[in-house]
């Protein structure tokens, strides 16, 4: 075992844009473990837009990251020493832990995973938070019916590619927007999306979301708030939900921005617009675990990573994905398997 | 009887605020009754605020009204002539007729009403669509719960003050805003709100509502729209609820207007805002009704209106109520009881 842990740490707050000098790469000795705490050596790690946030510094429902301490992120790694009753040597766990090669846990926010039928990456993507905040929003949030055009932004992202593929097991129509032609291509020729096109050469959003969601929308799974969320807004069928899981289009601005134009729809249209975090919803992440890994296994569930590799690349990686560089979920390797 | 029947109708679009050459008034022969229909005298009729989006040329809920047609409005009448058998002459009805003194109804829309306990004006605010509106918005739409902290704006409205009677009735820390000092003061000398202000004179409108409302909001009835919903939607506590009734603030404009800045908290908190119109919830209503006919007779609800006189002042009576200047609910009586 390598006696050196890289880790990442923050070392300004991005204003705007985030940029590789928001970043600084330390090494330290691989540390000892207490009483009740293990090491894990972690082999894959989640890069995700929520990230974005914690590197401001304001109140918000997870705290922000400090500046000079090491990152976190969701990562899958394997306990290497144990002295807590709950864990052994060998065991494969997944929770909130650092950008390094190797973190301590006291086994707060860890838990188990299954390392037999699928991928242990999967546990950061489709059978983790990006898959269950699609079953979720889908689901508990939006209460998706068969039938119901389901319209999804950043429809080729982390949760967006899971939310399509969902709402056709469950019988929706569903259409989406991404942010290239490659992305859309994949949407319809291979994550099972009705229609869907790219916003980046869309001259008007509303007839956009007209032309592949010709009804209107009934349920709107909504990543990028901004202009799309408004051209979604003013598409929303009467008795219309809308699902709010990220506003990836906010996160980089200093100042805030303002919401949608036409917000009496809500009221003619008699719409719900509900914000979530899946974490409040632990039953259902639960309930969707089990059904996804048998749709996976059925081949009714595909999935698609963007995997870089090695914790120097990062802050690549993370940034890369803000950009949309990335297809599906991005993550990173930091060990082998 | 009068053998003529004056009339109030649209004479042209209004461009911003309303004004009294928006309408004008004609006079005709009270009209003949054909079979299946009857023939009502109007007594109160209802100006309300969802009157002026009704005058705009625009797709709603509701059909605009047409220039040179006779404006609609709730009205509570009796039935002078009858060729519908579930009419009788001396029936007290209530629903949807005309600006006028005189309307003949198919039946469509119109229910009798008790002309025991409780004035006939009551049917048109408290034991109507403005007191089921509250009812609906604050259990059915908001699940208000005992303890939970209601803010309400337009609070002395015809809406708002029976919102904030209901809160109190059901257990919940109550404050609101109005345009004036006299209403603040009505708020919570006379209509058991904990604490108000006049939002005229805040500098700051998220303080303003620190001020009355310290813990934050868990229910906000939102009558008004822009910055004072934005405000609101600021000072929102986790898992807090929105019921959109209305927007008075935007029913004026021309163009549409950004929504509230900082949409973001509405994922954060995990806020859910939902739009309701309450001839959607027709059990809901009939529930409230019985309950506050009740609460009236025991002295536990209390209800205010400023009623200006005969079919002429009708448009006068609306632009006041627009501008904010009735107290409680606006009528127009057009004939005695």
């Amino acid at each position: 075992m390598p006696n050196i842990n890289t880790q990442i740490r923050l070392a300004s707050r991005p204003s705007g844009w985030v940029t590789e000098d928001n970043f600084t790469t330390t090494s330290e000795a691989v540390p000892d473990i207490g009483n009740e705490q293990l090491l894990v050596r972690n082999i894959f790690m989640s890069v995700d837009p929520y990230m974005r946030g914690r590197m401001n510094d304001v109140k918000s429902y997870v705290p922000a990251f400090q500046i000079g301490e090491v990152l976190q992120a969701g990562v899958v790694g394997v306990v290497v020493a144990s002295r807590h009753e709950n864990y052994a040597e060998g065991d494969y766990v997944t929770g909130m832990l650092g950008w390094e090669d190797f973190s301590v846990s006291d086994g707060t926010q860890l838990r188990k995973v299954n390392s037999g039928s699928q991928p242990l990456s999967y546990h950061l993507g489709i059978l983790g938070m990006p898959g269950m905040t699609a079953y979720v929003g889908l689901h508990t949030i939006a209460g998706a019916k068969p039938d119901d055009a389901v319209f999804v932004s950043a429809a080729s992202g982390a949760v967006g590619s899971v939310v399509g593929q969902l709402a056709k097991i469950h019988g929706c129509q569903v259409s989406g927007c991404a942010g290239s032609d490659e992305k859309v291509a994949l949407l319809t020729e291979s994550l099972g999306y009705d229609a869907a096109f790219n916003y980046r050469n869309s001259e008007s959003l509303p007839k956009s979301i007209k032309d592949v969601c010709p009804k209107g929308i009934d349920v709107n799974f909504e990543n990028v708030g901004g202009e799309i969320f408004e051209a979604a807004l003013w598409s929303m069928r009467d008795f219309g939900r809308i699902a709010m899981c990220g506003m990836i289009s906010n996160y980089n601005d200093e100042q805030l921005q303002p919401g949608p134009r036409g917000m009496m729809a809500i009221i003619g249209r008699r719409l719900k617009i509900q914000g979530f975090i899946v974490t409040d919803h632990p039953d259902a992440c639960q309930e969707y675990v089990a059904k996804a890994s048998a749709w996976l296994n059925d081949g009714k569930l595909i999935y698609h990573e963007t995997v870089a590799d090695g914790i120097e690349n990062a802050p690549t990686a993370f940034i890369d994905m803000l950009q949309g560089r990335n297809t599906g979920k991005q993550i990173v390797q930091l060990s082998a398997v």
